[in-house]
């Protein structure tokens, strides 16, 4: 199951990593923290109306789950920024009754199935182990770049989730001190520069420092979509280009540091900005070799993900499972 | 065995971390590549030595190095900066022939006797995880402050590595672009604000940008010790006293990061700075809870090392074994 703000997306998915079935229940109709326990209900049927539905037989062996703030210990979903939220105007209410053990929740509804659940960038790097490019790897580190940006670390073939279960927020190292402004409420973290958004500021910080002619001057701020700069570099627009370069240098000099730390065998980048290809990969890769300690040049390999496409939210979920029980 | 620039120390310790007897070497008898042979035929026979001294009955369960530049999964000391090193003057030498087996070649002269190896700051990680403040904790993280900046990862109760041998660099992430010369031949890097030298360094940037009167403007650069500055910092020098706060500033936003990537337990702060006690306990919290991320705040302890004192490097390359004897 893939939790969004908008839906929340679950299928059947064996061994392999074949679908079976899909379904989606809104999560947009349930915005208030009022409105979990219909949420959970709503989509507790619907998973037992799928479930029913199939004309085959087969064991259940667990419920994987990727949702934001996610944490993998105690199964909760915990302060998340768009979902159940406070009613406007209620003062200051207080946060730590935010806290939604889902886990629990959905278990009580499949008795005897285990229920695990992480945040969405630990489960895509678990689909990854699991059915992508990263079969075999004992150390890699997964950089998912969608709205924000998100990452996953395995050392000695394990995911590292930390002692709080909210470890691999590489988006939230600061990359720049007093830099630009982040959702987190700090400055300066790396997914204010990599990431959809953080390369459209990019983008509109460069019209406003140079005088570069572009296409992308003829677009709002709001109507602006990062894929436009895919499709002006593609076209040799200069400050497209130059965006990604500058997008590159910052991705690169930080995965530097974090090869420094976890020496992995390689870096999977994952995502919609993933996609720029060469316009991405070929200036990160050459700021990375730069910026790092001349004991790790040239060793790390720079991969696009192996589980790229629609379902790989579903995939990744999935693949928390199937991982559980290798462990076993 | 820990092994320094200077001596090789070695010594045999039980598993409750007792140390039993112990020895040294010289290491600086024998400093060009040509004398490793004799280094490493010394160092065998004075091990040897030792064993045969002893005048209880034990079984020797295995050898535990800790070395610079040592690699864990090869047993290899590789290229180290001030060891072994070619005659001034080769002209380019070549650096691949500076990689020495030292765990099989003293393996050799202790048949049936395993041999792990690793850097001194992975040592006195597993040396708190074996025998510290860090007994049955599955995430943390050792930092080591001495001449350089040493640090090492733990996470789900097993030590990081990494794919290459050669995790945990901290000291050799980039804080500040352009920053400071490193010894690793790049700029910015966090050793060279925090550990002794660094210390030293901000010292005499301060006495360069302010006017501040203090006791340490006295002494030149050369002569001068870190250990003058927490002596001035007891007496209230505010320069010294300002060359703290600014060491625990970067020491405690590079934490935030770390803490941001890995979530630990605890974050152990070990070797001759971390005595300074509040001196630099007190701004490294600081700037860390001020710098983390909501979800990270109040949660991971800064402690400093259980395993201090003048054995502690054996005891942490002794740990190594008994670490590895629990894993079997």
């Amino acid at each position: 199951m893939d939790i969004g703000g908008i839906n929340t997306a679950f299928g059947m998915v064996d061994e392999q990593g074949d679908l079976y079935a899909e379904s989606v229940v809104s999560t947009r109709k349930y915005p208030l923290i009022d409105d979990y326990p219909a949420y959970v209900a709503e989509l507790c049927d619907a998973m037992h109306a799928m479930a029913g539905s199939l004309s085959f037989e087969y064991e259940l062996a667990g419920i994987g789950i990727g949702a934001p703030n996610a944490n993998f210990h105690r199964g909760t979903i915990e302060q998340p920024t768009n979902l159940w939220k406070f009613r406007p105007g209620e003062g200051h209410p207080d946060e730590s009754r935010r806290i939604f053990p889902l886990a629990e929740e959905i278990g009580r509804s499949f008795p005897g199935v285990p229920v695990l659940m992480t945040n969405d960038a630990n489960a895509a790097t678990i689909g990854e182990m699991v059915y992508g490019h990263a079969r075999g790897m004992r150390d890699f580190v997964m950089v998912t770049l969608g709205t924000g940006l998100g990452s996953g670390f395995v050392a000695n073939g394990e995911m590292i989730y930390g002692h709080d279960g909210f470890a691999g927020e590489l988006g939230h190292t600061v990359v720049e001190r007093g830099g630009r402004q982040c959702g987190c409420g700090r400055y300066g973290c790396l997914e204010t520069y990599v990431s959809a958004t953080g390369i459209k500021r990019t983008v509109f910080e460069l019209m406003a420092r140079s005088n570069t002619p572009s296409r992308l001057r003829g677009v709002a701020f709001d109507d602006f979509d990062s894929s436009m700069i895919s499709a002006a570099a593609q076209q040799g627009d200069l400050l497209a280009l130059e965006a990604f370069r500058f997008t590159g240098e910052m991705l690169g000099r930080a995965l530097a540091d974090v090869v420094a730390l976890t020496s992995p065998e390689a870096i999977f980048l994952f995502g919609g900005l993933s996609k720029a290809g060469k316009f991405l990969f070929d200036p990160t890769q050459w700021y990375m070799e730069e910026n790092m300690m001349s004991v790790f040049k040239n060793k790390v390999k720079l991969l696009p993900s192996g589980i790229q496409g629609k379902n790989a939210a579903i995939l990744g979920a999935s693949a928390l499972i199937w991982q559980a029980e290798q462990h076993r």
